[in-house]
C-alpha cells in the first residue's frame, strides 16, 4: 500500500527540510517546541516561512490579526480564493507537528503547482493563521476567527500570564489593533479552506492507515457540574448516614464512561477531566465536589440524547445520596460537518494513489471550524504515533506526512477543477 | 427520660460556667474556639484550669510534656492513679466541646466529690493533656503519649507552619524538652483512664439518646492509591481505547462505598476523602489519580476482610480499564477497646440514672487510645448535633454533658470501689 517515491509529485525531501529547520525556532529539548502566539518565536517563524513563500514566488502579507498569507494569484484575480492552511504557533509544551504541517504542506502544494507550470483559476491562498493554539490569552481560534469576522467583544483585552493584554501583544507583533476589520475577508470571498493537520487521537495508527478524511468538527458541550452534600468525620458518620458528595461524583463519572461506550460503532467520547474537591482531607467525607463534563459527538441529536440521559442519572445519583447539585453549561458547540463533495472528491484521489484513507470525525477545534461558518471546508487527518500532541512527544513520520500532502496536493487539483465551472 | 434536676450530683452550673468562660479564651466569631497546642491562648487555657484544680483542692502541676495535672490525694497515696481527663487544646477553627468537656467534666466529679467529703482509696488525677489535635505538628497525642513513652524519634524537631519547633514551642510554654522522661508515667503506675468527649458523629443523635458507651477506637487504615493510564485529548481517543485513570479511580470509590455499606448493622466506615488528577484539565484524559483511603471498623478481623476485598475490586478495575496502580499503606492502627468491665459498669451506672447509654465504636482517635496501651479505659460519649465537629458550628448542650458527667461520676465511685478491692 507505499505509495513508490517517484509517484509523489510534491517534494519530500524539501517537505522534511523545511520541518525540521521550522522545528528549531523555539526549540525546547529534543523534541519540543515552544511558540506562544506573538512571542519572538512565533515571529521568527512567520518571518522563516514567510520568506520560504516569496521563495516559492507568492506574494506575502501579514494581516493585522497576525496572519500570514502567501498568495498564488489565479486567472480570475478577483475571484474567490481557495484557502490552505493551518498555523504554526505552539503550545507551551508542544510539538514539532501540530499545525505546522499543515501549513507548510500548503506552501509544498502550491509551490509544486508552480513547479508544474499549473496557473489556477481561481487563486490560491496558503495560510498560517496567527494564535490557534490560544494558551497564551486563554481562548484560541485568533486569526481564523478574525478574518471570519467571528472575534467577541474584548478579545484584546484578554491578558497573559505576565499581564500583557492581546492588544499589546499584537502591536509588538507588528500589527495593527486599530485596523483588525480592514483584514476581514469579505462575505463569499473564500470559495473554500482545505486544512492539513496530525489526528491527535489514535484511530489512523489503530487502523494502520497513514491519512484519514474528516468527516467534521465534533463541537463539545462543556459542563461543570458541582454536587454538595455534608462533611463529617470519616470515623464517625454511619455509611447509611452520610451524604458523600465524592460517592455522588463518582458514579457520575461512571454513568457519563457507560454512556458513551454503549454503541462502539459511534465516535461518541466523553470525559471528566478536571475534579475538585472540598475540603479534601483524608479523614472528612467530601461535602462539595466540582467537576468538568466534556461530550463530543458528530450527530448532534445522538449527543442531545445521551446529555439528557446524563442529566437524569445525575438527578437520581443526587437523590440517593442526598445531595444537591448544579449543572453549568460553558460551551454548547454544533458539530459542524466536512462538506460531503470535498470528502468524496479527496477519498477518489486517495484511491488513485492506492491508500485506503478511514473517514473519521475531529473531536479537537482546527482553524477549519471558524472557516466552517464562511464556506465549504474538508481536512486531511495524518496518523500521528500513540495520538500523542500538545506534548514534545507528538510525533508522526514524513511518510505519512508527505502522503498527506501528496492527497492535499492531488484534492486542490480537482477542487481546482471544480471551482473553475462555478466561478 | 429526662434526669431530674435535683437528681444530680455534679452542679451543673458550675460545669456551665467554666465552659462559657473557658471559650472566651481564644474565641473566634459567636461559637469558634482557636487554641493552637502550645501557643499564649493555649497556655492562658491551661493557666485558667489549674486555677479551679487548685480552687477545688487539687494539688497541681504542668509537666515537661505540657500536661496539665491536678491530683486528688487518696489514702493509699503510692497506689496507681484513677486518671480522668481529656485536653484543651483545638483545631485552628474549632469548636467549644471538643475535649474540653472532658477536662471540666472530670474536674466537676472530683470537686464534687471533694464537697461530698468523700476520700478516694487511691489518689485521683484530672489531667489535661497538651497538643491533642496535633494540627500545628501535624502529629497529636502529643502528652497522652508522652505520658506512656510513646513518642517517637524526632517529633520534638517537627516544624509548624512559622518553622518553629515543638521543642522550641514547649521551652516557650515554659516546659523543659530535655526532662520529657521525668514525666513519663511508670508502668502500672496508673490504674485506669476515663474520658467524657462529644461524640463528633451523629449516630448519638439519630437514636435520640443524650449519651452512649464507647467500645473501642477503631484504628484506621489509611492508605494512598495511586492510579496510572495514559493521558490523550479528550475529543480524540475513542472510549474503547482509552485508559482512563479517573474512571478507574471513581470505579474504586462506588466499590469502597458499596463494601462498606453492605452489612448495616456493622459499624464499618470507608471513606475517599482526599483526591488529585493530573493534568486536571477539562479537555484532557485524566493521566493519573492519586486518592486516599480511610477504612475503618472495631472488627479487625472483618476491616481485613473488607481490606481484601477492595484491593481485589481495585486490581479488577485496573485490569478493566489498563490502569497500573500503587497502594501505599499511611497507617495501620489496630482497634482498642475499652475494657469490658469498664463498660458493663458504665452502662449499670446509666440505668440507675434511668437513661438509655447505647453502645458504640469511636471512629476518630482520642487520648485515649494511648492510654490503651497501659491501663484498662472506658470513654464516654455525648450526644453532638448533627455530629459536627472541628468546627465552629460544634454543638452539645449543657443538659446532655450535665448528664454524661453525672454518669462520669457515678462511674468513677464504682470505679473506686472495684479498684479499692485490687489496690
Amino acid at each position: 500500500m507505499r505509495l513508490e517515491l517517484k509517484a509523489f509529485t510534491i517534494n519530500r525531501t524539501r517537505l522534511s527540510e523545511r520541518m525540521t529547520e521550522l522545528s528549531k525556532i523555539g526549540q525546547i529539548g529534543e523534541t519540543g517546541v515552544a511558540r506562544l502566539a506573538f512571542s519572538a518565536e512565533d515571529k521568527l517563524a512567520v518571518e522563516k516561512v514567510q520568506a520560504w513563500m516569496k521563495q516559492a514566488g507568492l506574494i506575502t502579507r501579514i494581516d493585522h490579526f497576525g496572519n500570514l498569507i502567501g498568495r498564488m494569484e489565479g486567472k480570475q484575480s478577483t475571484a474567490p480564493v481557495l484557502m490552505l492552511g493551518s498555523h504554526i504557533d505552539s503550545q507551551p509544551y508542544g510539538g514539532r507537528f501540530d499545525g505546522v504541517i499543515g501549513v507548510l504542506g500548503a506552501l509544498e502544494v502550491v509551490e509544486t503547482m508552480k513547479e508544474q507550470n499549473i496557473i489556477p483559476n481561481i487563486p490560491i491562498e496558503v495560510i498560517a493563521f496567527s494564535d490557534e493554539e490560544g494558551s497564551r490569552f486563554n481562548k484560541g481560534l485568533f486569526g481564523s476567527r478574525g478574518i471570519c469576522g467571528m472575534l467577541e467583544e474584548g478579545e484584546l483585552d484578554r491578558t497573559d500570564k505576565e499581564g500583557m493584554t492581546r492588544r499589546e501583544a499584537l502591536t509588538q507583533f507588528g500589527c495593527d489593533p486599530e485596523k483588525l476589520s480592514e483584514s476581514e475577508y469579505k462575505k463569499g470571498s473564500i470559495a473554500a479552506f482545505l486544512e492539513l493537520h496530525i489526528e491527535q487521537g489514535p484511530i489512523l495508527e489503530e487502523k494502520n492507515s497513514p491519512v484519514g478524511i474528516v468527516t467534521g468538527i465534533a463541537g463539545p458541550l462543556w459542563a461543570t457540574v458541582e454536587m454538595e452534600g455534608f462533611a463529617g468525620h470519616a470515623g464517625s458518620v454511619p455509611m447509611s448516614m452520610r451524604q458523600d458528595a465524592l460517592v455522588g461524583a463518582a458514579k457520575v463519572i461512571v454513568a457519563l464512561q457507560e454512556l458513551t461506550s454503549k454503541d462502539p460503532s459511534a465516535p461518541t467520547v466523553g470525559t471528566v477531566g478536571s475534579l475538585r474537591v472540598f475540603p479534601d482531607s483524608r479523614n472528612i467525607i467530601p461535602e462539595k465536589v466540582s467537576f468538568t463534563i466534556d461530550l463530543r459527538d458528530i450527530n448532534i441529536k445522538r449527543r442531545h440524547r445521551l446529555e439528557d440521559e446524563l442529566k437524569s442519572k445525575i438527578d437520581a445519583i443526587a437523590h440517593k445520596h442526598k445531595l444537591t447539585y448544579t449543572i453549568n453549561e460553558d460551551t454548547n458547540s454544533e458539530p459542524r460537518y466536512c462538506a460531503s463533495w470535498i470528502q468524496d472528491m479527496m477519498e477518489n484521489e486517495a484511491q488513485q494513489i492506492g491508500i485506503q484513507a478511514p473517514k473519521l470525525m475531529s473531536g479537537p477545534f482546527h482553524d477549519s471550524l471558524a472557516l466552517s461558518y464562511v464556506c465549504d471546508y474538508g481536512m486531511i487527518f495524518v496518523r500521528c504515533k500513540k495520538g500523542i500532541s500538545h506534548n514534545p512527544k507528538e510525533y508522526a513520520t514524513i511518510e505519512d506526512i508527505s502522503l498527506g500532502t501528496e492527497l492535499l496536493y492531488r484534492s486542490v487539483q480537482q477542487m481546482q477543477k471544480r471551482l473553475d465551472n462555478i466561478y
